[in-house]
């Protein structure tokens, strides 16, 4: 299982306005179970409506960025059941510190 | 000089709402002058007025985000002289591609 692999720059959103979840966090250490459940996530948060894309990398710290059409689809999300219980394994075991940030992305441009 | 060193969660932001610059890139490849730019443009925008704090991290695409107190100061970090000439080389030399997004943080949380 390599989730990097599907870590690549999210393409083909919609124009702004959108909404971007920034999560940061900080591991405890890297383990395979956490690489799994990550994967297990964004499979999941595909097929969730509303989901626009996903961007992520990790050095000292991770940054997933997840791009959604509105607050009501984060909402959802935030509260499907599998994500739940991926969230409290999460605190409980991996995270040693994270931080959630909802922003409405209002302008974007690019270079390609 | 490690850039990496410098790669941390920003704490002590403002309450919401704030500005966040999402900057995802991939890089034609690492380069020893590319690390430096990045390092010395981190230095140069903690000096800007509205700066708040900056994210990175770098698999297979870079993710950047920078926090600001404002539109108006995101503005002028992008007028910046100095900045105008790194994002001048950036695209000439580094980036294979870019995304620059720009959003207004309407909420955060946290776990530590």
């Amino acid at each position: 299982m390599n989730f990097l692999k599907l870590k690549k720059m999210s393409s083909k959103l919609p124009l702004p306005p959108y909404y971007a979840v920034i999560f940061t966090s900080k591991l405890k250490k890297k383990s395979l179970a956490y690489e799994e459940m990550a994967h297990k996530m964004l499979k999941l948060a595909q097929k969730q409506k509303g989901f626009l894309g996903m961007e992520s990398a990790r050095e000292e710290i991770g940054i997933t960025v997840s791009y959604w059409k509105d607050l009501e689809s984060i909402k959802n999300w935030k509260e499907n059941t599998a994500h739940q219980l991926a969230q409290k394994l999460g605190k409980n075991e991996w995270y040693a510190a994270y931080r959630v940030r909802i922003a409405k992305v209002e302008r974007d441009y690019e270079f390609f």
